[in-house]
Formats: C-alpha cells, sequence, structure tokens
C-alpha cells in the first residue's frame, strides 16, 4: 500500500535508447522512494523503464492501458487499468498524475504534455522538451524528481 | 503491493441501507482477504461499503472517478484513477476486472452488469440482480466471492 | 440539412431477421419523415437497417463507431464519428441522443438502454425490452416513433 | 446532405481576436465550398467562427461537445455530438477528420494537433502553429484549406 496517494506521470517515448532508458528507470526508483505512486501508459520503452524503477524500489505502478487486454502491460505494472480508449487513455493520465515527468517520446507525448499543461498540472522534462514554453527543464533524474514534487507541493 | 493483478469489480448503489453496505463491507473485505485487488466507481453506498472492507483488511482498492478531481473518491480508496468521462467510466470499470461483483443499484449498476456481460465477465449477484439472465445467483457475501474467484479460474 | 436538432437514437441487434430489419427500417423512414435526425451504433443489422429507412428518406444519419476507421460504417451512415473507444461509444449514443428507440439485440444494447434511463432519456420498445421497468413499450414502428416524440416534448 | 464524407476539423483558440475570427470564418466558408464537412468542438472562438462560416455557406458542422448538454453548442453546430468526456472529446475530433487546419489557440489546441500527427492526419496552420514541426504552413485560409484538401488526396 502507498503512503499516500501522490501520484507521478511518467509519460515518453514507446521504445528508448539504453541511456533514455536508464534514465527512466532512475527517476522511477526517485518517485517510489518518496513513497509517491507512478503512473503512465503501462507499455514498453520509458513507460517500462520508469515502472520497473519504481516497481523493484518497492512502489506501485499504475499502467493506464489504451488497448482491451490486461496482459499487454509490462511486467512492472503492479495496477492495470484497462480502458480500450486508445489514444484517449493519454488524457487519464494527465488527469491522474498530480505532476508529470516527460522523457523524449514523439506525438503522443506531446498530446500528454498539452493536456497536463491545459489541466494547470506541472510538466517537468529532462532533455527533448525541456526547451518547450510551460515545461520546466531539468538535467538529471535526481532534478526532475525534485522539481515535480516541490511543484504539486 | 498486491499478491496477484487479479482484480474483482463490485459495482453497486450510490447510497444504501446498512443491510446492503454490511453485505457489501464483507466482500470486499472477502476479496482483500484472497489477495486480489478491488476496482469500483470510487464514490458512495455500495462501492464505498467493498472499499472500506478490502482497505481495512490490507487489500488495494482502485477507484475509477467519474469526474476531475481525485478528492471526490471515497477516503478507503488507495488508488484514483480521475477519467473526466462521467458514465463512461463504467466501462474501464467493466474492462478492468477479471469478474464482478454486483450488489442493488439501478440504471448505472444495470449498465456495469452489460458491458460485463458483453465483455465475457462473469458476474455474481447477491439480491436485486440475481435473476436477470447471464447473472449467477449468490446468497451470501461469501458465496458471491467464492463463485466469482471459481469464475475466473 | 436537418429542419431541427431532434436527434433520435435507434439501438439494438448487430445482426437481425428479416422480419426485425424491416421494422428498424420503418422507423428509420419515420424519424427521417419528422425531420429528426437519427444516431446509432454506425454498423449492421438494426442500426443499418434504422440508417437506411431514415437515409433512403431523405434523413440524416449519424453513426458514432467503435473503431478507428470510418470507412467500417454502414454505407446508410452520412456522418460518421469515429470514436475509437469501443464499448464507451454507447454513453456517446445515449448522451447524443434526445430520446432512443431499442430494437432487439443483446448486453451491447441492454448497456445504451440503462445509460439512457440513467440520463432521463425516454427509451421506447418494440419488441423483446418492452417489457422491462422504465423502457415504454411499443406494438409497432410508427407507435414507437409517435412516442418518442412525444415523450421528448 | 452531404455531397461526400470528408471531413475537415478545425481546431484552435475557445476565445480569439476579430482578425483570427474572420480567418477562421473564411476556412470554413470554403470547406463547405467544396462540399466537405466540418468538424470542431463545438464551442466558441475559433470553432464558432469557423462554424458559422460553413453553416452560412450551406455546410454541415459537426460539434464534438465535451460537456453533457447539446444546448452548450455554438448556434452553427448543425450536428451536436454530446461526449462528456472533458479533454478526451479532442480525441475524437482528430480520429473524425480527414486533415485538420489550427487556428491559434493554446494547449487545448496544441493536444489536438499532436493526437492528429499521432494518426498521421496531416494538419495545416495559419499562423502560430506552422513553425511546429510536422505541420504544414500556409499563409491565407485560401491556402490552407487547398493544401489540408491536396493531403488527404
Amino acid at each position: 500500500m502507498p503512503d499516500s496517494t501522490i501520484i507521478i506521470g511518467v509519460i515518453g517515448a514507446g521504445s528508448c535508447t539504453a541511456d533514455v532508458s536508464g534514465g527512466a528507470q532512475k527517476v522511477g526508483e526517485l518517485i517510489a522512494g518518496r513513497g509517491a505512486m507512478l503512473v503512465c501508459g503501462g507499455l514498453g520503452g520509458v513507460m517500462e523503464s520508469a515502472a520497473k524503477g519504481a516497481f523493484s524500489n518497492g512502489g506501485v505502478t499504475i499502467g493506464i492501458l489504451p488497448g482491451d487486454n490486461k496482459d499487454d502491460r509490462s511486467p512492472y505494472i503492479s495496477i492495470p487499468i484497462v480502458t480500450d480508449m486508445g489514444h484517449a487513455r493519454n488524457v487519464i493520465i494527465a488527469q491522474t498524475a498530480d505532476g508529470l515527468i516527460a522523457i523524449e517520446g514523439g506525438s503522443g507525448t506531446l498530446s500528454e504534455i498539452a493536456i497536463s499543461m491545459k489541466l494547470g498540472k506541472p510538466v517537468v522534462s529532462i532533455g527533448k522538451w525541456s526547451q518547450m514554453e510551460g515545461v520546466i527543464a531539468a538535467q538529471t533524474p535526481e532534478e526532475a524528481v525534485e522539481k515535480v514534487f516541490k511543484l504539486i507541493g
């Protein structure tokens, strides 16, 4: 059981390099280390790496799945939510998270950043999205997690 | 952390008598006692009573909320999922559950039973819905939980 | 262009006998004859027959599609709405319609009836659902259309 | 009734200057002039101006509404689709459109552009979004409409 109901979203590329994966895993580990839950899209790449980091550190990992089969989730997802709503599940991730960390990714990730900003949720990014207006830049996983927790206050 | 990713849905009246509440709480307690998670609509009545039973017994309780504010959840929900999708969240409950137990309720509950049957998920009911075609009848919370676990195999 | 923005939902079996199909087509024809639009799930069976009746009588036919491809619609749908939300599209049909006519069908149709009743929309049925509590019974397509228009006032 | 089932999405600011409004209205007028339907979010600003242009030119205007009341739509919407799904309705706009024209707007519009690109739909923009990677720039309403029709082939 989580210590709190703080939920941090981690959004990003569905497949990624080892470097990006390592950063995402560290982000997940740090989120769980603070007793918060992690929510993501439940699939591969950044989602899986972040979930792995949180799960391995004793955290709760929520996966909001686009399809209709809970077996499609990454093995590091402890709470599979099955939506069968395709990309509309991105909105549920943004609604469910108190703050989000974006790591690489393409148009799907951009849609999640945009909805999160529309909802007034803080979005911190390492790398690609950090120069985007409205996104808070961080240089390291540690700084990203530090900033998102400070912003959700 | 849950022992498994078996998830049982409990659906029913948004407000209810003490008797119905007691049965729902027992159902929740038994679900958690078997190491499964509980998913419900996250609000009051049968949802809250079942969540209370599971939560008090160390269980994980997932609330799929219809609105856009996680603070609307019952205090016994450990995992609030914020959809802002109104009644369409009923479909997510049915998709996420492996099997469901229906306890009283009206048209909203009926829509959840119907979607669950459409998806081929077993629906067990104590009371009101137990004579409905396709629903499996049970006389007690113990029998309902026993039957739903047997049916999800 | 429609004469009004009255929208009548026709819900029912995804495949049906010639008899049921004939009744559904007559219902669609009569809806269009009154200058109202028809909304349905956009696929086969009762949906297609009702859309055919309305379309052939100069009506506007809205199909709320569950998948992600507008080409999956019946040829009698003039306005394809692509949701990629599976059964959650049933809720959009109920929300969009001012009143509904249910003709045969199974659990999917039942979920649409239930959501419509939850929203306080009148549901008229010929046949199978007409004995259900809260559903208004009609004996013929003419009576069903007459009743639904009277009830939406 | 539309001449075809080509549907062009117009997305943008929920409130806007007279200049932007004039451009959006011209875009709507040209879309209807080509016999295509227009889909938008059904509310004010760019959505209403584009709908007004299309509606006034005899076009079909589809409004995918975020709330649960069809009376919230702009008066120039001929086909109100009621979703009660908040920002998730943005995904339905992207799914329903064959191609889109983006005119100003903020995070909500950005989410629609992102989902449309994710789905592989062409997005043309006048002004603000035209320098964004993946978006096709146009200088005038005429050029925007010309380009989107060419791209949907």
